[in-house]
């Protein structure tokens, strides 16, 4: 009876989640003693859950310093990462102190925008060309009911993919620094309607795939979503066989046969030895949706021998970051995106570069010690 | 000086975690309150961090109660979800209240087993040939390799991918209810260095990625990494429409007309609305690796109209979890693992049962709101 | 003595054909004697070809006539096939006959362009960028260049794709009539050496597989390349029944369980039940590149249930024509190029719709015969 | 009236030819005297194709000759290639001739099977369990249904792919000589009739695109289909820069970031340069099916630098050729195949390792003239 009413009961407040916990302790003859601390406001929480009962705690470590020269993060960083990985940061860690070495990792947001892809039911061909030509022949319009919707975001493009009675159309928006899926809906929506006005075609759905959000989607390794990045270091020889205890060759062997041959083999999205590591890690410590950790894994890892100096450089079309909204409205992702000055405005882009410094260290580590064959003997040690 | 100390110091005692908390609160100029805030023993998670300085905390809610007949979950579930996406929960639980309505959800894991998969430098073709007689001859020796690098796992299976002097050797271990990829890792590189020692082909990296780990993987869509589940529910018509505010047809036509057209016109692994996002929050709130997600993601979710009433399935290929081992340790995890009835042994398959069904849960509230058109308005209204 | 120096003739006319494929006798010890039974003159062919010792006859049939109502094609066709699959032109045949009861296809190219794609090797990020700015502010200058290769390619757009120390340039090219892979290769040739020239960056090779020829890309499936054509029809369901001796219902069964499910599970570039076989018997009957069928293969056929009638569409995205150059200088080539009307200028177009209605025929048949139960059938009466 | 009849008539005899052709004539208004021009007996053609008017003539030249060391072709061959793009088998033979200067290329047919992968429709999961352990504990009796069907078709193994109400069941098959399609499906509809009868569940089609032919599958990438081939050679330094014009460090890095890196960022199946091109012309040559060259093109190319020589190695996962049935009925295309040892029976693996040494011949020359620089020049010197 009562732990019914704690079930239901769909309030915020610390009571609200004080009961519901002890429902759920009684329905499931659980304990949860540990879930009950947690350190936030459960009512600052409301735009994040429904149905609280406490918290998960992650332990949150470092990685760095790493010395990192983007256009918009610039000197010296220490990474909060977030991770039950024994071994990762120590690894992230070893790859910054080399990333260093090198003088830094040069890193560049190349490209910004997401994207909402609705699909509509048509009547067939022509219609599908006349929504088309509706939509190019106002543009205008669109934009500006995108601008009821939002203060923040713009339509920036607006490509289309018939397919039959199918219309994808794929919108693409500046968000600022929010990551911007949201905005991005909502605005889409808004949009939809006056199409399905003027044009009669329908929609069936704001997502039609073609976004695509979280998922491994092609369209998104070749197209990017979110920021698109690219960071890159070079190693003087010296470092690499010092810090790395391997040679160049062998770490550039590995890449190709590894992420190269091996990922084409297995026909997979993107090159990489574990990127999707470091992006979680970096992700959950600053409070980053991450289920988008799936598209920041079509990454490409390329390794280069230069004149015996070891380039290495990551390519990440689809970062899907923000530095307000979601989950950085909590205090301990708060306290994290704080660590990195991404704190308030201005900050998605210095956030997304940080966030491929760090998948280059890790990638850097990793690959080293697969080529150094020691992979299994620092889990062995450290962690598992 | 002494913030150096702190930031090299290497210790996991609860004071060295406050020293290396206070460096870096120096080194950012930040102030890291709430991270200190953790409840667990940071001893106890010096197999799953290094460089600690405290925990991320996230919202944990649950959904459900949800019936679940598994081979191996029986019965109504509470799950427990930790997200910082507003809407997320209240979608969850709003398809498991749908699902309930349809009897419950059935669900099985259909195949089992945990790969590594190392990359070989040989000669060529012909020692690629010899490389492959000589284990097919030694399987008996690799077995017992294997049984020296641990109590849990057995050698199941060995698949060969000469491609010129690559020779991608996948094998495949039951790894009972650890996930089992580190126990994979150590035999796998156990069995490597017989496999050097008696054919002179050179281990060039222990993880060639036809594993595949952690990336989008056709190879694991197709053959499958972890535990490989099924699971599908039958909804009547009237529920559809009044606690979906859809029909079954417009629920059907959403999912081909997004999911299936559009997931294949953007070359998306997998075929689903959101898959990831359930994984995610599960795999948190349990302990369970979150770059992990990224295989996760790759789902196939299909509805059907029969006879008016929804069916709707979800196929998981690659859920790649323990109840052992890893983030399981720790203290909010293992509760929430409680919760749902997944400690210790003989829990795995419990465990991606729930996995599945929760991602069903999922899709069936997201596929049907898009369909009923009103996805923006949820999110407009709980979250974002 | 005398067989080397025929191996080694390099001439064009009809005595070094002969003397060519004696030697070749000799050297296999072989009769070629239907094999020198060709209809053209040698030296026309000698932009086609080296080493001639003759031609494959392929045996070349029709299907039809095909009512067809496109942008360029207009009115009925019987189209030109060569093939050695029985059952092949009778399935065709019959897919158009039940297009002919829906009143006709409807067609349309809805894109058109040739591209390549050269790979540069630059100093790493810095320098890319330096490359891309430099050619957005030299697109005159570039598309001038251009001009001076050829008389009927114009530049159309440029696209960059940055990785590290490489830079992937896609070049897209308006061709006319002609196919236009050359044309495109000389004039990105030209452009190369004037970036080359200005920015040092080295082109490592002209085509860096971002264009991507004769290979399944997603990059074309989602771009496009060459023609990107649509084409549908509406049948009625009595000829649904009457002629397919199926129902609507099965048929759009058929499709999703096979085009759309089987597809996305076997992770496919497309979603077609035999694109590649109506594209194959065209290509090579009117001239076309064969090798080209690889991208056509990536077709997606939609089926759908309009109150019982059955709406087919297909999407072509990469639809590689021409009606001048190449094969359609041959006597046969042409002639076939003729029986549709598409010798001459201005014809490829009218070409590309075509060949998206003969694989909508095809597409229809099969999947109706799939869906009625008698593929097998079929094959067994009129193939081996 | 007249007319009418003509292209109704279904006849093979040489008049049922004639009288076709010139209602095609009448009926388009062309004159198709070249197409007339056929050298076979079409009665002879009648297992190849329905409403013959003729045929096409598609030039025939040689590559070679080539060292192959191969478990079934041994010694100097001479390749017949049918090809209307210039330069094409100039480039092939510049290839096969720096083979020969490495001693000939190695080739190995190291897996063989034809699969057909129907979908059945099942009640559900149970269902589908039910379905595959009823296969599991019938292998006896479906092996024997398949032997009424066939005499040189064998069921070699089973496969299960489950999702939701949908059962794929990949069968795969020994099939002799022939490339053997036709034999799969007749011998799977068998089949199916057993596990319809005996299970409940529905056959939907006999293909249910896992199998899956003449689409880019990765499945097939992955699992192979028909042969899989590898072949190798090494090129001496000396070969390389005096024949290749290139050296072999350039080569490497135009393989690497051309069909490695620039492969992967455009998600394509396999990583090749042209592989197709080879496999269309001496499919089309041979009489096998050219819409099989779409699975052929997913081919692996891997250079390497071995003390400064250069090895080049291609993988091919997906060779669908036969040496009886189909097109090699036919008089030229059975010369081809007399050409290279090919007629008659034991032969389909010898062809198999032929089709993937021109492939590496034209990998290599294609790869090393864009390493070189001079692409376009050949083009424009040959070809069109």
């Amino acid at each position: 009876m009562e732990e019914k009413r704690g079930l239901k009961n769909r309030g915020y407040s610390h009571s609200d989640v004080d009961e519901r916990r002890k429902a759920v302790e009684e329905f499931t003859g659980t304990n949860l003693e540990s879930i009950s601390k947690y350190c936030f406001d459960s009512e600052e929480a409301s735009k994040n859950i429904e149905n609280m009962i406490g918290a998960t705690q992650i332990p949150l470590g470092f990685a760095g310093p790493v010395l990192i020269r983007g256009d918009h993060a610039k000197g010296e960083f220490i990474i909060p990462l977030a991770t039950t990985e024994g071994a990762l940061l120590a690894s992230i860690s070893r790859g910054m102190s080399v990333i260093n070495a090198g003088g830094g990792a040069r890193v560049k947001v190349f490209q910004d925008g997401m994207t909402r892809a609705p699909v509509f039911r048509t009547d067939g061909i022509d219609h599908c060309m006349q929504v088309i030509e509706w939509i190019e022949s106002n543009t205008g319009l669109l934009s500006s009911v995108v601008d009821t919707t939002t203060n923040h975001g713009k339509l920036s493009s607006v490509e289309y993919f018939p397919a039959g009675r199918n219309l994808f159309i794929r919108f693409t928006y500046a968000t600022g620094d929010a990551m911007g899926m949201n905005m991005a809906t909502i605005a889409t929506e808004a949009i939809c309607k006056e199409i399905e006005e003027h044009t009669g075609a329908v929609m069936v759905s704001v997502s039609g795939n073609m976004c695509s959000d979280k998922k491994a989607a092609a369209i998104n390794m070749i197209k990017g979503r979110g920021k698109s990045v690219l960071a890159e270091v070079l190693i003087p020889k010296e470092a690499v066989e010092s810090k790395l205890h391997a040679t160049t060759e062998s770490i550039v062997e590995t890449n190709v046969r590894k992420n190269l041959v091996g990922s084409s083999l297995s026909v997979t999205m993107g090159a990489n030895a574990h990127a999707a590591n470091m992006i979680a890690a970096l992700y959950i410590a600053t409070g980053q949706d991450p289920a988008q950790v799936v598209s920041g894994s079509m990454t490409t890892t390329v390794c280069e021998n230069i004149n015996g100096d070891l380039y290495i450089s990551v390519r990440m079309p689809t970062v899907e970051v923000g530095t307000v909204g979601g989950g950085t409205r909590l205090p301990t992702q708060r306290e994290a995106l704080d660590m990195i000055g991404c704190l308030g405005n201005d900050k998605a882009k210095k956030l997304a570069e940080i966030v491929a410094v760090t998948v280059l260290a890790g990638e850097l580590s990793t690959i080293s010690a697969q080529a150094a064959g020691h992979l299994g003997k620092a889990h062995k040690e450290l962690g598992r």
